[in-house]
């Protein structure tokens, strides 16, 4: 078994008695580190591809360096692959680069490969959005002439100018990096304390992981995304090969690889994958669920028995999913809500402490919590005047809540509207809804049988789970069992490049999930309208919210 | 089981229900068609690797084409592999070369990888000759400067001219083709019957394999050879990895495949290992053997429960080895010889029946078998001029026998000296010492036991076993074991481009051998002095020669 994918490796001298070839001599001595798969070691042998060109100038290398050397070696389901033979005693380590490859937001890591930490981040939007913002747009761009070409350039180039700024440092990267959130929720601000800055050479980076839905994924690789979005709702592929860093255009090592998370349809991508493998939701020993608030809905749940995901065409029929809930959060947005239920005021947090500038969606449901909780707000969702007070108004017949004043006359007031909130209790519906159908109708659960509810994506790092309960957007469990992943495909991305077996977890994820695309069927209209209610019509299932209730 | 590297394929319609994406719905598809060997059993799948850049526009072609298409695949140890989709009615067939990589003679043959038909041929110089003409002066010109890429380079440009050639049709091929002999021996002239002319567009072709020795494959591949010729005789790699045509330069195909026979040591070459594979040693049922006649003297001894293959350092202790005897076949040389033992007089024949311009190895052999039977040499091979008559003469004190006068004063005599007959004597005894050796010391078998006697190599095709017989240079055993191969190295390539299986038989022959290098020790040099006799000095190892002979 190995740990890491830089080994360091001593080679027996060749002698009349043992003539085997120098890059056999090689394949042998990495077997020999390498602990065979149940597979491999069914076969008798594991096989390491050896590409010609690292065999060209093999044998004076060999000699030179007294046959010792460090390899850099890669792993996927077909075997495993020498990337490049490296000087035993040099200094310079050698990296990877994990990235989540978002619709919006595209965030790259780099960590030494021998040291296993983090050194660097950077997070940026997604170029692609200057050609169309969403999915839809852009695959269908892809059609036009050149269009597909185009925007795989454009992500290409973002990877490459941005990779250039991770190896002049993190501390530059870092400062451009607009996610220092997830950062430090994931536990990167250890890696930003123990290295301080770095300069390293781009061919010293010899792996790309790439985690990102089955959209981004087409685009990155120039694959024809078309029929992604057309019924029966058909990728080109599930599960890409690795290439060769050169073949993409990617300014790593030219050998280095690149590998790109596998999906299981079209709505259901690597990012999500990722995440599974991040979570370890495939090894629990009792069932869990793992909730993607994103564009879509994507749920899975299971455990080491069994996977069954969910997602798709349930997001546009429901007045655009449940990420349409809000802004982005950055500086000045209010992120946290707190409600006097005597009093009526409103207590406002924003990030980073700026003037209020508008509210996300992690915001918008400990609003919705706090309205409901004060009764400024009915069960239907709607506004209670005499409960709202002066905050409260109308314009054009259409209800308004004044959330937070501008400031010194600064900016403009932060204001809640009756049309919002339907959009919030339409999406927090669906959110149950889908969740419901999932673990009653489908996996045949109870809610209280989950052993942990994980929380994963940018939106839901910030979702506080008492909130969601409260307006019966998640079911009411036990908080504790609640975990919030953070950026879960960055960081399973990020937790591949620590250990070359996790490809063949990745492929056991993959041939071992069901997958279930979400039909919006009559039942579904009928599941969906009893979760329009606040906390829910069928109240006994929010115990916990009657308790500490209005 | 599927037969051939090109299949077509018809694959089930995508649906809601089955939403498997094109690229892997093509895959199940090809895997349905195959049918898994043992080890892909085990695994409960085979690997079919699926080039990025094969997916890109995969969608919308599968669709023009109603999902019906053919592929054209390659298989090697490690799994399956897709070349290329192509339109399933395309009138155009797909084709592969086979190459015989000679350190003095290159072969190529193009073949229908759809008919399995060979439909042109062409044979050239190896064109780093102009360099270096033999092997070891190759290898120290790879050492220079720039001496291995130019090395490399002389060779692919070569072979990409004569594909060109190929390409414009067989007839133009065959005319500058001058190894109509071996052609013909190999059943090539159906071909020719067959197909008439024929125009391709190089991008057609697929796949190359070549067969070559161990040095001609390093030098074809751009791999340092300087450790083959250095004790302990270090191959840079045994079996090289299929390569990408593009990768090495090849003009066919852009994603087609090159694949060259693996070495099992510097003196034992993929010319060798695709040799026994046509032979098809390896599956015999009692013990056979098979002796490459080339510019080393190579043995397989070998049946399928084992194999021993040796060669080696025996050749240059030998003072030239075999096929130093006599000059390159063509028309003009003298390959058969008869003497009448009463007159003494000399028939020759020589090929094309053109008037005589010297004398090939088989001719030689023929020669001094008839030399020996009629008296004209002794058990020493010394000229014996009472028996010659005026065709003897001395020059300088050495003996000279005028074998055919010019004709007509066109061109001089043809003459062999003493100096010639005793080198002949020393190559005909390191024959069989070498195969003495193996049969008896090394597989503990007697020449009787034997089932098979193949002669391979370009040398080899020429030999008449009766007179290699007659002066005790091959085992005096049944005439009807003897089973001339021709360019069996040639033949190997040509038989694994119509059956993708093959790589599998190459793995377990390479896997399954066992090299002995031939140590000139004084055993050795003993068994030497003993075969240096006509026929031999232990006269009981030769009854047949005695019943006819002198």
């Amino acid at each position: 078994m190995i740990d890491k994918f830089v080994q360091y490796i001593e080679l027996p001298q060749p002698t009349l008695g043992n003539n085997t070839a120098d890059a056999e001599r090689l394949k042998n001595a990495i077997k020999q580190k390498i602990e065979c798969s149940d597979n491999e070691k069914k076969n008798g042998k594991s096989s390491i591809f050896f590409p010609t060109k690292l065999v060209t100038d093999l044998p004076s290398k060999l000699r030179k360096w007294n046959h010792k050397l460090k390899v850099v070696i890669f792993k996927n389901s077909i075997g495993w692959q020498l990337i490049d033979i490296v000087e035993p005693n040099r200094d310079k380590p050698c990296f990877g680069i994990a990235a989540d490859l978002g619709t919006t937001r595209i965030v790259l890591r780099l960590i030494n490969l021998e040291t296993l930490q983090a050194c660097g981040e950077i997070g940026f939007d997604n170029p692609q959005a200057s050609i169309a913002p969403d999915i839809l747009a852009r695959i269908h761009h892809a059609r036009t002439d050149r269009g597909l070409n185009e925007l795989q350039k454009l992500v290409i180039s973002a990877f490459n100018e941005k990779i250039n700024i991770l190896c002049n440092g993190y501390n530059n990267a870092h400062n451009s990096c607009e996610t220092h959130h997830s950062c430090y929720k994931s536990g990167y601000n250890k890696a930003h304390e123990a290295d301080n800055t770095y300069k390293i050479d781009s061919k010293s980076i010899y792996i790309l992981i790439v985690a990102g839905n089955s959209a981004m994924t087409h685009l990155f690789l120039g694959i024809d995304p078309s029929f992604l979005i057309r019924e029966p709702y058909i990728p080109a592929i599930n599960a890409p090969e690795p290439l060769e860093a050169q073949e993409l255009g990617v300014d790593i090592n030219r050998g280095g690889m690149v590998y790109l998370f596998p999906n299981i349809g079209s709505y259901f991508g690597g990012d999500l994958i990722s995440g599974i493998l991040f979570s370890e939701l495939h090894k629990k020993d009792a069932p869990c669920i793992m909730v993607d608030v994103g564009t879509n809905a994507e749920v899975v749940v299971g455990y080491k028995d069994w996977l069954i995901a969910c997602a798709g065409a349930a997001g546009p029929a429901l007045e655009g999913g449940i990420s349409d809930m809000g802004m982005t959060a950055k500086p000045g947005v209010i992120d946290k809500v707190k409600i006097d239920p005597v009093t009526g005021e409103i207590d406002i947090h924003t990030i980073e402490d700026k003037p209020p500038i508008g509210i996300c969606g992690s915001g918008m449901i400990d609003l919705a919590a706090q309205l409901f909780l004060s009764g400024m707000i009915d069960i239907r969702g709607k506004f209670v005047p005499e409960r709202c007070g002066k905050r409260f108004s109308e314009k054009d017949g259409v209800g308004r809540l004044i959330v937070a004043e501008s400031e010194d006359g600064i900016g403009s007031d932060i204001v809640l509207s009756q049309v919002e909130m339907n959009s919030l209790t339409s999406s927090k519906a669906a959110m149950y809804s889908i969740l419901q159908v999932i673990i009653e109708k489908t996996a045949g659960l109870q809610f209280t049988d989950l052993e942990k509810f994980y929380v994963a994506g940018t939106f839901g790092s910030f979702i506080v789970p008492k909130s969601a309960i409260s307006i019966g957007m998640l079911p009411d469990i036990n908080l504790e069992k609640f975990e919030v992943l953070g950026n879960s495909s960055l960081e399973g991305a990020a937790k591949l490049l620590t250990n070359p077996y996790l490809f063949d977890e990745i492929d056991k994820i993959r041939e071992g999930i069901t997958y279930i695309e979400l039909n919006v069927n009559q039942e579904f209209m009928n599941i969906f309208s009893g979760a329009k209610f606040y906390p829910h019509t069928d109240i006994s299932r929010f115990p916990s919210v009657l308790s500490y209730g209005a």
